[in-house]
């Protein structure tokens, strides 16, 4: 008996021990077994070549929405689907997609430059120097022609604005220049808009993802001085989807909006990114105060705030024309609840080549949905109905999910028990966010998927990077005794966003990375020669996505009660609460004492009197808040959580009686939606979730009242309060009621 | 009766009111009025014009240590102390001071760059094309010829060596290159030569005082791309001083070690100072990993770590003569106390021109002295003995004032009750450090100078700028109720250290600034022009310093009992030991911590393989420290230091009979003085105060443990805290039998 037999027999053993110790909530130990065996199977038919040959194909011609490239993937999806064995369809909505048709950016004074607004294509990418790419735009910009004196605005966030005014530049009939980053891009120009700007450009600083952060493409991953960030700037925090069809399907004959003109959550404003190649001349120009400490990027020289002799020549018009949008719907009955829905969904429209975004993701979705295929062929099929979705049109608005969702909004509010989304993916850190009842449940898939680079499970790795990325010896501590995932709280920027805050379905989004970082985001450079360089060499993160979702999406369709832990829900909104009550706490602290720093004239008599700064005024003292009937619901809702809790251990026992209560568990979440949605944009009906109204695609969670709080509006932050009161307490009532 | 009148009626009766309830600490009332309007007179005669003036002249010819301008300014300085009625006598030193022969920096492989290693003339810059200037290099470098592979290291602290260590990259036998800043420049070469490099250059990054912080020398302030910091890389944390007579004055017959490769401060290896033009070339070559995040400056390229195919040439030889060191020194008798003395410094020796270091504020102790030189006309006489100095040779190494001091050291001991020092000096805040036994004597010297661009006290401009820059609403408030002064405490970098550190002298350093802020620094653009234009374009801080200074000197001079107050020098210690047994606790958990991750394989689960790197170390855990001499030394401290305050108004009723309690007082800090020193540096004999072996500059309060501690030498940590208990009772049992 040598060493290595000795060593070979012990992991044998404590194999064994840890299957059979291994469990999945919501199956016996009998169906885990079962599910466990299933999942053996799926895994052993995803190929990391089949998921890179996937990228190479689909990412290999510009597939715009509205392109023949799109119609082309959707059909190529289409087919594939077909020989998988899914009933497959496309559902074909009609959507506003302005594209341009003239974009001209120069500078007129104090030197001339044009803007030469172009992407060159590179030798060691093949891809980049084809036909038919959508030029650098921003979709969603208004068409405009304006001459102007420039500012650079540094990130166009609400408080880069409040230090200019105490500088004393006013943006107001000038053209702001705003780096990429700290905020959603469509961020910027609103923003700029609001402070009365006639215009505004967005640029990537090298500091961001240029050479600062490391070699630029293509030797490196990161930017180089010609690539630009496409990307949309419609107002998606009002509402996303077809801007002419708010909160119903973009059908051919839905009722629209006459003009865009009149669409609530469009720019009135023109707008256009550049590279830094194209920044550089006219940043350099900028004369006036020099940029303060924070705002300055990393090209050679000093910035400046301008606001001076520098003049550019903006024009900008598109065609706004009204294209298909091409989704793909492939199913799979379920065989003893064809009504309750599993769907999984992935975008597939691209800015040009996207092999990163969408395509990685969408290739594990295929690979995904191959390997449920031939489960298929074996005779074997899902207890749920699985639906899986190629979305066209992310890009541009979230498009195809949001007609989609609002197309068929009733029937998901009844059937969707799960919505399981991805985009981008690539080599790294698991990262997953959605419904915090289902933490439990991603905990356990986590668990059990291993992480191609090291030799643990996806969990495990996730966990170490928490703990030694946590900030203190106390917070590392912590993390070490933590188990499970802290899920994210969901803000929007793919498509599970009307799943979630529309509709209140269940949802998750899935994706890795973190080692992944580079400069190509919605830049030509997306493409296949770059993903396998830098995004995902190997393709082994695609097949760890295929194997994380696709888990999800068996062990949801196939579950005996269904998974759902609300005491996690109670917990983080119980967490929230307590986060806004300290809020304002701290808000009245800092403002009684910001108001005493005023009036005893200390930043007068502490700034640098060079600068000739305006000195901040006094803000309203912060009142209290009567938090009352949130803690008290609160105190209902953990009630209520337990008890479920109990039933749902009872059902467990008697898994095949729990028809109904699944039925109860996953529509619970829609007792969440507020009757009228958040203030001033009705469309977003979720009061834990949603994208913030001035940060774009970050989380405001419970939104109502935080946003209420943050702008200081105290009288709707505490109607918000007992409107969050209100919701919970239904879930609450919802609750009680299934439990009985 | 109208409105102004009003308020100038009011104005009047408040500063009435103001006369009349303002006292000084060790006067009487009566004395306290004689003071202020001694002090009023003072003031009349301070011009800033003739400060201007002053800088003008004296900064009009290069005038280093050595040179023929130097004899030129201490001669001039000397007559003007003629003029104003002071005894005056310049001392003179016999110094090592090394001058470039040989410089040649080359990059020889991948391709070939000669540095220019010169700053060119400027139009805008009258004294920048003279001749006679030092060229750019650092002083008491070794003289080398070597070829080597050349390795980035970021700031060049030991952190930098040991992330450099788990990328696998060793500098042993390669040439360095380091940034400026983050910690004194003597350290980069010396940590470089303990991890076996054979050269190091030293180079100012745009990043930390170039175009990334504003625009560039002569437009603005900041470092253009060929300004060069000169400066020495002596290891004054060892001593400071002639290297080759520490301990003694170097007077012309001094015993001397033999040879400077002999003395224990000097370096093995080559170091070159070179500007960012220079560094460019070279950074631009480096290959190898990239650069990890806060590596990186803001040249136009990403920065790499190197030790691959790009190879330098550095080759320095020395001129390793002894030069003449010309110390005035000005001396006013004192009409009742000969022989205590009250000496105020500044050091007249600059690298070029040094309009701002140090010319800036030799100018201002220049006008403080013949406006006390306007008062000797009247009559007057200070009790005191008033000694007005102008170091030379402070720049390579401390060594006019360290030779006076070790020259003097017992006659100093017995008489010096305060020496006050400044350094260069422009437009902002006062800063002020020393004994903290005169934290309320500072506190009231800075209520009673009135800042220039705001019409509040020195003292309410400090303080709003403390309480706007506090971190948090509650720090603020904090920082509201406070009255009083913070002295920091001083650790090197000006003619205090020996004062302080070597004898024990009572000591303040005074200085305005933090609006000054620019890239001249050692260059020979620290000119006239420039300081006229950026460091105190009114020269109003030149008279905001000798009004400080002035008033200072001129206080305790007069002072009836001496305004020492060791209760806070009490606070402080007790503070510090608080840190210390802080840090101790803080290193057991993180240690533990750390240990944890690391073997529970946390680093290299979470790590990005892509890197390579290697593992972090368990470190041995840290054993509790025996606190409790030191804690029962402050309990003793804490009532010797009431007691002695009870005593101190005692006498302050009885001010005619203080002389020998006033001896008693000034003399106190001496028992503070460790008998061996500080371990490796028995010069340092402060326990309380002095610069950090691996900082430079940097203070390390409580050096003797809490250095023992970051090395992580628990023996000598022990040992250390039972020396400083032992300093600490000596106070105590002196301070009690003074209070008797």
């Amino acid at each position: 008996m040598n060493k290595a037999f000795l060593i070979g027999g012990i992991l044998l053993i404590s194999a064994t021990i840890n299957a059979q110790t291994k469990t999945i909530t919501g199956f016996t130990t009998q169906g885990a077994a079962q599910q466990f065996l299933l999942e053996q199977n799926f895994d052993k038919n995803l190929s990391s070549s089949g998921i890179g040959n996937t990228i190479k194909e689909l990412s290999s011609r510009p597939h715009n929405l509205g392109s023949a490239g799109s119609k082309w993937v959707a059909e190529n999806i289409y087919n594939r689907y077909k020989s998988y064995g899914f009933d497959v369809r496309i559902d074909t909505y009609h959507v506003l997609f302005p594209t341009p048709k003239i974009r001209v950016l120069e500078m007129t004074s104090p030197s001339t430059y044009k803007a030469l607004l172009k992407e060159p294509a590179l030798k060691e990418d093949a891809t980049s120097g084809q036909a038919d790419q959508l030029p650098t735009y921003n979709a969603f910009s208004a068409d405009g022609d304006v001459t102007a004196e420039l500012v650079f605005v540094n990130y166009g966030l609400p408080e880069d604005y409040e230090l200019l005014e105490r500088m004393g530049i006013d943006v107001k009939g000038k053209i702001v220049i705003a780096k990429y980053g700290r905020s959603w891009r469509g961020i910027k120009p609103k923003v700029a808009q609001e402070h009365g700007a006639l215009g505004c450009i967005i640029y990537s600083d090298p500091m961001d993802d240029g050479y600062f952060q490391g070699d630029v493409y293509p030797k490196g991953a990161f930017k180089n001085e010609y690539g630009v960030q496409r990307g949309s700037v419609m107002d998606m925090p009002v509402y996303p989807g077809d801007p002419l069809t708010p909160g119903v399907g973009a059908t051919a004959n839905a009722q629209r909006i006459a003009s865009h003109n009149d669409a609530t959550n469009l720019l009135k404003i023109p707008v256009l990114p550049i590279s830094y190649h194209d920044a550089e001349p006219l940043l350099k120009a900028l004369d006036g105060a020099v940029a303060p400490d924070g705002w300055r990027g990393v090209l050679p020289f000093t910035y400046h705030i301008g606001a001076g002799k520098t003049k550019v020549h903006l024009k900008l018009e598109f065609n706004w024309d009204i294209v298909p949008c091409y989704d793909v719907i492939a199913t799979i009955k379920g065989s003893l609840y064809p009504d309750e829905w599993i769907i999984r969904g992935n975008h597939h429209d691209a800015w040009v080549n996207g092999a990163d975004d969408p395509i990685s993701g969408q290739a594990a979705l295929l690979e995904e949905a191959k390997s449920i295929g031939e489960l298929l062929k074996t005779g074997w099929r899902p207890k749920r109905t699985i639906v899986y979705c190629a979305w066209d049109g992310e890009e541009p608005a979230l498009l195809g999910s949001t007609e989609f969702a609002e197309d068929h909004a009733k029937e998901l509010q009844e059937k969707a028990v799960l919505y399981i989304n991805s985009d981008a993916n690539g080599r790294g850190f698991l990262g997953a966010g959605g419904s915090h009842a289902l933490e439990t449940f991603m905990t356990e898939v986590a668990r059990d998927v291993n992480d191609p680079q090291t030799n643990v499970s996806v969990l495990e790795r996730l966990r170490a990077q928490q703990i030694i990325n946590a900030s203190s010896a106390k917070a590392k501590q912590d993390a070490m005794q933590k188990t499970g995932i802290d899920l994210n709280a969901l803000g929007s920027g793919s498509d599970f966003s009307s799943f979630l805050q529309h509709l209140g379905v269940p949802s998750l989004d899935i994706g890795y990375g973190g080692e992944n970082n580079g400069g190509d985001y919605h830049s030509i450079y997306d493409s296949y020669d770059d993903y396998r360089r830098f995004k995902d060499p190997s393709f082994a993160y695609g097949v760890a996505l295929s194997t994380t979702a696709g888990h999800a999406a068996l062990r949801m369709a196939n579950a005996e009660v269904l998974p759902f832990d609300f005491r996690n829900l109670y917990k983080i909104i119980n967490g929230y609460t307590e986060e806004l009550i300290n809020l304002t706490n701290d808000m009245r602290d800092n403002t009684k004492t910001e108001n005493d720093i005023i009036r005893n004239n200390y930043y007068s008599v502490a700034t640098d009197t060079a600068l000739h700064l305006s000195m901040p005024k006094p803000k309203g003292e912060v009142p209290y808040l009567d938090f009352s009937s949130l803690q008290n619901a609160l105190l209902g809702l953990q009630i209520a959580t337990d008890n479920l809790w109990n039933k749902w251990n009872t059902m467990a026992g008697a898994p095949t009686t729990a028809d109904a209560f699944n039925r109860k568990l996953y529509q619970a979440e829609q007792q969440l939606l507020l009757t009228n949605g958040l203030p001033q944009r009705g469309w977003y009906r979720h009061a834990i979730y949603a994208p913030g109204l001035y940060t774009g695609y970050g989380v405001k969670t419970m939104p109502g009242i935080r946003e209420a709080i943050e702008q200081r509006d105290w009288k709707q932050a505490q109607q918000q309060i007992l409107l969050d009161a209100e919701v919970i307490n239904n879930l609450s009532n919802y609750l009680k009621e299934s439990a009985q």
